[in-house]
């Protein structure tokens, strides 16, 4: 009846919120001396290869955060569902992301910041509105969606990007490979909210970016990257920002993190970066949601958000 | 059967597009040679004083921009329908500015801006979230409501007040002098969209300062106004900024315009600065409203948004 806690950092957090929302069972952490029949529940962030092993009584793994790529890439990972957090607070800090840095290049923020620092009043005589900006989602689920509603809402032009064909209510969806570069094509801001898979490793790299639209009011394509590092080739990026293949780009996630205090991009004029924080998952929220999990498991219902294996998301 | 367009600046591209809009009417600009018995309508911004006297036949004055405080103060107004403009681009902008820069207190924005130009990787364990912070919307007309609605729906708790009282579906509208103590002490972030009046000239002092909310999740109580910068008291901005009775303010409007360049707000490190471009009026959509105004007119029906002398806007 006992839940591991196997998470590489901040042990004791995580065994605290999990004795208060599962009160009555034993949570064990890794290096502790604990029976591993005993162990029906895994919560688990980046295990080390081998931690999750010899677990004969395992029912479920839990992933912390969001993602699962972490857990993808394990070694012989057991056989059992894997559950990804799906919190609703997680799902609006990520649209709040969103809309704010796509407002900030409509409106120019980052010139009038310059403007502010040089204490000049800089005119503002025609500034592109939302519906003249074409926002394309790629990676149309639960985040995407949310993220597209709102900036909807706000008047951007927005489309999404989905690997298989899926129908949403006011929004064109395009879909697979056929469907990339005519989405490509219609995109003045591009955000990635893709899952990290072996298909998807790189995605954003110059010959997606050669695709993106050249045509639209903000002075050229924008990417917004808060999905994961893993998506991005960091090289195709500084280069498509000197040559103008991109206007500019906002970071949440590298290919190393933390970013490297040597990367070109910290210092680059029209990168924004930001330190993995778009959406940080609330690790109350977190244990109360596995917790809920257990207790329906329990009931003999299924667990919600088991993750696809043929798909790695 | 004339318009007269009396602006102190940039008369000619405004004679264009009325020219376009009102086909065969005379379109005439002051200096010029005209007979003043003929003029019929006004469009103007900031006119100079005289230069809408002695207009016998004068039906309505146009203001160019959503204020009217730039004609309220004019000696002597004919005593005639004065109208607003009122656009839905201008109120969607208004509220992209609101937005925007609420999300990025919500999100600390100017730290993680901060960490990015010291190659800083800052960690950000728990933020508040949108339901955290409670914006206060001062002025819940036309424009406060539809900012309202965007920011409840990016997750703020959103209340507004009012000079009279209002009854607005979804939120609570405080309201007159009495209730504004009660929502200036729920407000974290302060929003000013209230008309400027001799009433509420310099509202924003000290004295109404020292009422916002002191136990909000931002660190103290935060100024956003981009109505009036009538409506501010500058020094009382910077002493409370100083003492900790103001943590920040957003500022798009100034007592004096373009801000001089030794006022101490350009550099101060709290205080962000946008060149009275919050919600920049659209000429065309601009000239289009007038004209379709003066076609109500002559076809026997009311102006839309005509001003309440009494109370000034």
């Amino acid at each position: 009846m006992s839940l591991l806690v196997a998470v590489t950092w901040e042990t004791q957090p995580w065994v605290e919120r999990f004795a208060r929302y599962l009160p009555g069972r034993a949570i064990v952490v890794l290096g502790e001396e604990f029976d591993r029949s005993k162990i029906r529940y895994v919560a688990t962030w980046g295990p080390k290869p081998g931690s999750l092993d010899r677990l004969p009584n395992l029912e479920a793994i839990f992933s912390l955060g969001a993602g699962v790529d972490h857990l993808m890439g394990y070694p012989g990972l057991p056989d059992v569902p894997v559950v990804r957090v799906a919190q609703d607070d997680l799902t609006h800090r990520m649209s709040e992301y969103m809309v704010m840095h796509c407002l900030m290049y409509l409106r120019d923020h980052a010139r009038f910041a310059a403007a502010q620092r040089a204490k000049r009043w800089e005119e503002d005589r025609s500034p592109p509105i939302a519906a003249d900006v074409r926002v394309g989602i790629m990676g149309f689920g639960v985040l995407g969606q949310d993220a597209a509603r709102k900036l909807k809402m706000m008047g951007f032009d927005v489309a999404g990007w989905s690997r298989t064909p899926k129908s949403v209510d006011g929004f064109t969806v395009y879909s697979g490979e056929g469907g990339l570069s005519e989405f490509l094509a219609r995109t003045d801001i591009l955000i990635s909210l893709v899952p990290l898979t072996p298909d998807t490793r790189g995605i954003l790299n110059r010959t997606l970016f050669e695709k993106l639209a050249r045509d639209g009011r903000l002075g050229g394509p924008i990417l917004i990257n808060a999905g994961r590092g893993g998506l991005q080739v960091e090289r195709d990026i500084l280069a498509c920002l000197d040559d103008g293949t991109l206007k500019a780009a906002t970071l949440d996630v590298f290919e190393a993190e933390p970013l490297p205090e040597d990367s070109p991009l910290w210092e680059h004029p029209r990168v924004t970066i930001t330190p993995h924080n778009a959406a940080v998952s609330e690790p109350e929220a977190t244990a109360r949601y596995i917790a809920d999990q257990i207790h329906r498991h329990e009931a003999g219902e299924l667990f919600q958000n088991i993750v696809d294996r043929a798909r790695g998301y």
